[in-house]
């Protein structure tokens, strides 16, 4: 696939990927949130394809970034834990691990065809220096490599730093300020730097992938002041009404710059709405549960592609689709082949996006830690293991399906199914409430067919290393790449390197 | 207000309310249904305006059905019970009463301006021969009294009659075919009634209103074969495909007829989906509970107001709204003051429809029965009482909320919160699940301005006579008029009258 831009004889297209962090699939106007806050999303699904059947690989934010970058479920690519069975466990910076070098990721790949690729937002595929994006294949790095967590303003434990490509520019709470009350610019910094990119790459004419990760949806939340108090729905609202906005102007620097034709660009998220957050969490629509979870609300997720004149506008698309599919698909678009060593789980979206036709066989697996939780395939979807979290957590408060009560299917002890999975007709009843009973003609026409898919992927499956295993104070960004420069390395303690304890 | 269209020198405007039965707020495309199989609302959405914020005045068809015709909330109208505290009452064919000669509906009042009315579905309002449409302002009537219950086959119980204006034209299951799984042309002789008397009026230059009433959403759902299987949501989802195939028929007829400017349309549903039919009741989207209930699900509406070259397209209006107020809204589109000599609830929505301004302070009330349940003034929703249904009902598996559980919010127990009502934020909350505390600055900051509202409401309110007390079998669809022509009058038992059980 080549395309010709205003800019070069022709162009190698441009990618840019925009995933939020925990914004739910109901969160934007086009998908019912009722606020209807999201005109330039609701605009770029105008002027695209809404795919109202898009998954992220895994209910929290590492595993699914991991597997968007490489294409691979998290248990393949070595982003999660066998500590305990189906646990969630993501980076947090006490966490040993990260993405390894024998993973492949995007930018790398896409290096190979010219491109120049772009961080800005969250990395969250390990913090200590050979896991950051710079050893990854991305040229240029703006954002944190961890989540924006305190603390605010103890000394104990360092605050995350902020990266500016391979050198810390300062640390969260300290040099980027997010105050108590949810005030931050980074928002805008982070708009900015994208547009900066994309500006800097037109003017060079090479082509480029912008993956924008701004994490303001993420408790803490944050918005800067232009937008606090402006949404029905307090600070959240706030936050999701500056990153719609964000959208609006990377869309707008590409017709302003003319490249539009030359640039694919996709927007989701990478996990769902934080449940657990009460409202400061977002929502996930007619969906159970949410983020930690493998029911459809913590794993669907809103999904926009958009090409002018490549894609058609005003589409919805029920193809059932990945992060990883990202993967697959950008590669296809650089007129790259996917690496052919190892199992790619991403599958090319572009003829399904182009044409319109469907895959309805293309199945969707939904981990938690080292276990497939679920299958989806077509409009079935089978539960082999459900759990929510313990009872022990959800009677501190640990909530992740506040408000919701399915009885036998939100366990709080992991159950498993396996034998006679819980199936679920997501067309009929996309909430997960009514339970297909095993003895009906329904259920023994699906299943056979489901439960041969889980043989084979079962029967393919080699594990990756986990990466998720390990803990160790002594890891935590300390002392990071340029803290020297800035006068901001604080003394590494001693290592004690320890089994991470994940409790969900 | 004169408009002119290409018709007539200055015609009045058309006025066409499409009224669905039991659809919820959450099934259209456009409020996100994930199955987005409503391509016609959503165009009609693009055409005009959404309002998300839109309310039935009751969450059961009766009740609300009586206060869009007459402006007014059921308490005044008489569409309602005291037989026992907060019961939802309809009009089953063994309910004595009706609607009153001294209420005053909107075709009696559009008549003095010289409109035709039509009514094509379920009128609901009564159905002993001085109930019917055309004893209270209808000039037509194609549909039935009642719902089309069954009995399928059986004849100790009168099937429900279908009327052709003031006669009977036969009856349900017997010549108008509803099959036990729910195949019926039913859907297809409304659309053809609607299409035919916007061509019959247009030709004869007379100014109409049609108030478009089918009931292919409520249980037991039907559809025509050619719906059938057609939809990802199973036979409630091609009940909602073939009406939302049906409304743009009737648009497309209007802008055939060039009266698309001369013509205001408007579309909602007459209470929430009805949860406690699983998968044959609609979607609430993010909302709490169903049907029957005064939680957001069971009054929150899909609505849609349409009038090329009036209301600007693609807006979207957070002005709260009311289906009383279609009953002001149409009469000054007609040209004509409201009734005086009662209190209306209805204001005219048109201004704001208009203008794009939002009257922020319009109250929303919700009542159930004899009782205000709820109010809704801005963002904050304040419930006084709170109640599902008695557990002795849901323990039989009636659950209008299902799949949920807000502890303390949906009570099995009618409980007053009079003293202290139950206050939540709608904006960052839609689905009533996070109580802002009665020791709060933020509810002291509200509740005393809302309180007021109340106390103002409760002061000046005359209950109207109730009608729906006493039930009868000898007033049932026995030997309805016109039944003689057709040889299908049933023997009139005698007359038992009771006071009427409302288990909800
Ligand atoms: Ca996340
Ligand atoms: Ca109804």
């Amino acid at each position: 696939l080549l395309f010709c831009s205003t800019h070069s004889i022709c162009a190698k297209p441009n990618i840019i990927i925009m995933m939020m962090d925990d914004m739910g699939w109901g969160d934007l106007g086009v998908l019912g949130q009722p606020a209807k806050e999201t005109p330039n999303l609701d605009q770029m699904a105008a002027e695209g394809v809404l795919m109202p059947d898009f998954y992220s690989a895994n209910p929290l934010c590492s595993p699914a970034r991991a597997a968007l970058l490489t294409g691979r479920l998290p248990i393949r690519n070595g982003i999660y834990t066998t500590n305990e069975h189906a646990r969630n466990a993501y980076i947090p910076q006490f966490v040993v691990g990260g993405i390894q070098d024998n993973e492949i990721l995007l930018p790398e790949l896409l290096k190979t065809a010219g491109y120049k690729s772009k961080i800005i937002g969250k990395w969250h595929l390990g913090h200590q220096p050979q896991y950051l994006p710079l050893q990854h294949g991305f040229d240029e790095f703006f954002g944190s490599p961890n989540c924006h967590f305190g603390p605010y303003n103890d000394k104990g434990t360092p605050n995350i730093p902020v990266y500016r490509d391979g050198e810390m520019a300062g640390r969260y709470y300290e040099d980027f300020i997010i105050t108590p009350t949810g005030e931050s610019n980074l928002t805008q910094l982070y708009i900015q730097e994208a547009i900066a990119f994309i500006e800097n790459q037109t003017r060079s004419n090479n082509p480029f992938l912008l993956y924008w990760v701004p994490d303001a949806t993420h408790t803490p939340l944050y918005a800067s002041r232009a937008y606090r108090g402006t949404s029905q729905r307090g600070l959240y609202g706030d936050a999701v009404r500056e990153l719609d906005d964000g959208v609006g102007l990377i869309l707008g620097k590409l017709k302003e710059l003319g490249i539009t034709k030359n640039t694919f660009a996709f927007f989701t998220s990478d996990n769902g709405g934080a449940l657990v957050s009460k409202y400061h969490g977002g929502s996930n629509g007619p969906f159970l549960c949410g983020k930690e979870t493998t029911f459809e609300g913590g794993m669907r997720e809103p999904a926009i592609a958009w090409w002018p004149g490549t894609i058609k506008p005003g589409q919805i698309s029920h193809q059932l689709g990945s992060i990883m599919d990202l993967f697959t698909t950008a590669l296809n678009i650089a007129g790259i082949k996917p690496p052919s060593d190892r199992i790619i789980d991403g599958t090319d979206l572009l003829p399904n996006l182009i044409n319109g036709t469907v895959n309805i066989n293309k199945p969707i697996f939904y981990y938690r830690g080292n276990e497939m939780m679920a299958i989806r395939i077509g409009l079935y979807k089978a539960h082999y293991w459900t759990w929510t979290n313990s009872i022990k957590e959800f009677d501190k408060g640990v909530d992740f399906c506040r408000g919701e009560n399915v009885v036998g299917v939100m366990t709080h002890e992991q159950m498993n199914h396996t034998d006679s999975p819980l199936l679920f007709h997501l067309g009929r009843d996309p909430g997960e409430k009514y339970l297909i009973g095993n003895t009906t003609e329904e259920y023994k026409g699906v299943m056979p067919g489901i439960m041969a898919v889980v043989s084979d992927h079962k029967k393919k499956l080699i594990p990756g290393e986990p990466q998720l295993n390990m803990c160790d104070g002594s890891v935590q960004n300390w002392a990071p790449p340029g803290c020297e420069k800035l006068g901001d390395c604080l003394p590494v303690p001693p290592s004690h390197p320890h089994k991470c304890v994940w409790n969900h």
